[in-house]
């Protein structure tokens, strides 16, 4: 392993750390660190470690994010919150939410070692359960930080039953008091997150310095046609559901294009779920059901594109013969737009290291979004290999986390005296 | 139920057949007699009751095909045979196949009833297993008539492990002596089934006069492109094999539409399984896989059909940055031709009754396509009501069950007669 030297954080320790947190997976199916899982439990409890040899404060709040502190020399100032998360998909990788909690780990014991006295608190955090978790539900802790974890959320159930409320009290929350993990004291986030896409390696760039998260729509859509008999039928007596489902998912792959190049940031649109009826070789689809994902920095556009998908696949029902029986919008979140004084802050930090940046939005979603809601927020992402991501092969180099986690040390070093400058104003 | 009166068989005696073998069903899951079952033999119990009402001497060949004889004044003449299947698919009809067994037999008491003395023997079959049983193999009976039953399908086995020969044997079958099914002696071979399709009753014609079964070719290809997050991914780096897929389909259908129209017989392309890979919303399909299955009446047809699509979906490959990983041709099986004097009689016999008669090709594979492989044979065809079949709802009126049984009667007598006319010249 081949590490810049001349960073303000010790790459090689934070390396180090990433791979030995990977060492707690179940064995036949790495990666594997479930949220509220036994194994997660064990992850926490290195972490918890790690925290407290840093020389942090640990604590678990109301809706289990688990909190290592340093304290600032202004209590009044607030803090300087950096995290992510630990937990995993299943057999996912060593990087996905850990590179950003082990980041601010790091980042904070160099400034430590550095003997910084900042006038801010500086906080890591290991948001609970980010992925979605056995309940069917993401970024819970991050959340709870945002108030926004439902009553009717806490009583969802897991495939053994267990509620997701008494799971967060399980591991070390206490749903009783959850109003209790809100925070009004938050002067800025920032996440360390892999890419998860292609971009960055693509095009040869550092770091991306994240404007937002995209709005999240998907649409589920469905057609009736008629299941007839695949030989005795002839082409223009045919209602073939199947045949209507294949053009909507090549409409929407080459609208998606067009949207994508209209110059009006990240868009992009799926169509990843095909379900055909009956699915047999001999026999006309009769009904056929797809789900789209839509995703945009433009709220808008996303809005649009559903407009024109709906006319379209009406049109497509019509030709085909056969009906558009349902149109469902599954799901439809809003864009969540990052502080531009700490994207700022970022992109300078990264220049003056040396680093190039690309501002660039971010295609899924993180905890940061959740932040987002009622504190400044910032992202960085760092390259990672061929865009692989919820796979054990997901890799990053250990320069480009090192890089990324050095642009937050100054970063955090910048914000907070800026802080004190404009105090002084 | 009103029936044509001056028909020269009884079609309400033949409806009552029909409804009194429906009611030998699996109860909860109308209409299902499916072969080898203890439904099945109770099924063949009750035919071999009617049979023997009717006179005929009853015997199950070596490949299991029960077998109602009634012989003629000339040994030598050969017999004329009409038949036809009793097994079911799940869940199925109450006419598909039956409706050909039970016309065969009605036409024996018809021809009884009449005191006709004919030269040929003449006997009603009920093939063993014409729809693919729980081994995977259809038309099992019809392939042993035509010795094209091998040793390797002898020993697929079904979902508990039973062999197929052995459960030949089971039903009454000899396997071991499964060369004394062939036969020599067949003069003539009529089916009557239901069409399984739309033309007739689309167009009010009375009866299909089949002029063959067509070729039935399946492709299945794949393609493999990379399974990325569907919101990270930009529209321009994605390789999503499932619009390809999706354009393979759309293009198979619009190609199937052409070759149709072209003048050279029934021809349709069907692509009617579809599977993606993960088919999980949030991530651009890495691998699909669809199934295509081709039929058409002109073999090179079929062939030119299948070198197009290769072409194309080699194209539709590259330009989803794709690969397409696989084509196989799964099946091929030639088209089948009917006799053309026994088509010719059919005709002439429909039409000195009073009905309208359209040469159709066969979209599905019958009995008669193995029977035809070494005996002249023929199909006749009846409306089913909107095509339906292989479902409980499948439904042919009386009327035009009669008028196919009254059309096979009035053949058999030409045939015969014929046949003395061509010995005295």
């Amino acid at each position: 392993m081949k590490l810049q030297s001349n960073l303000p954080i010790d790459g090689a320790r934070l390396w180090a750390d990433l791979m030995a947190l990977a060492e707690i997976t179940d064995p036949g199916k790495p990666y594997t660190r479930r949220s509220f899982s036994a194994l997660f439990l064990e992850g926490r409890e290195w972490l918890k470690h790690r925290f407290e040899e840093a020389g942090l404060a640990v604590r678990l709040d109301a809706g289990g994010n688990m909190i290592g502190r340093m304290e600032g020399s202004d209590p009044s100032a607030g803090a300087i919150v950096m995290g992510s998360h630990s937990d995993t998909v299943p057999a996912g990788g060593r990087f996905d939410g850990i590179a950003g909690v082990l980041t601010a780990l790091e980042v904070l014991r160099s400034l430590r070692d550095a003997g910084k006295t900042l006038r801010h608190a500086i906080e890591v955090v290991d948001f609970l359960a980010e992925e979605p978790s056995e309940h069917g539900l993401s970024c819970i802790g991050s959340r709870a930080l945002a108030g926004v974890l439902s009553s009717e959320m806490l009583d969802y159930r897991d495939g053994v039953g267990e509620r997701l409320g008494d799971a967060i009290d399980r591991v070390g929350g206490n749903v009783a008091r959850l109003q209790t993990a809100r925070r009004q004291d938050i002067a800025a986030y920032f996440e360390l997150h892999i890419e998860q896409g292609v971009v960055l390696e693509s095009r040869g760039i550092d770091l991306g310095i994240v404007t937002g998260i995209v709005g999240i729509a998907r649409v589920e859509m469905s057609f009736e046609g008629r299941a007839d008999h695949a030989g005795t039928t002839p082409m223009d007596l045919r209602r073939d559901a199947g045949v209507a489902a294949a053009q909507a998912i090549a409409v929407a792959s080459e609208q998606a294009k067009l949207y994508a190049a209209a110059g009006r940031g990240h868009f992009v649109a799926t169509t990843g779920v095909v379900e055909l009826f009956p699915n047999a070789s001999n026999v006309v689809p009769g009904a056929a059901r797809v789900i789209v994902d839509i995703r945009g920095e433009d709220h808008a556009l996303v809005h649009d594109f559903i407009a024109e998908l709906d006319d379209r696949t009406k049109l497509i029902a019509r030709a085909c013969r056969v009906e558009r029986k349902s149109w469902n919008l599954l799901s439809d979140a809003k864009p969540s737009g990052f502080d531009p004084r700490l994207r700022e802050i970022l992109t300078q930090s990264a220049g003056d290291l040396g680093f190039s940046t690309l501002a660039m939005a971010s295609g899924a979603g993180h905890d940061a979004a959740f932040i987002a809601r009622f504190a400044p927020s910032a992202m960085v992402f760092v390259p990672c290999r061929d865009g692989r991501s919820h796979t054990p092969e997901e890799w990053a180099e250990p320069d480009a986390i090192a890089a990324g986690a050095a642009t937050i040390y100054e970063a955090v070093l910048r914000f907070d005296a800026a802080a004190a400058e404009m105090e002084k104003d």
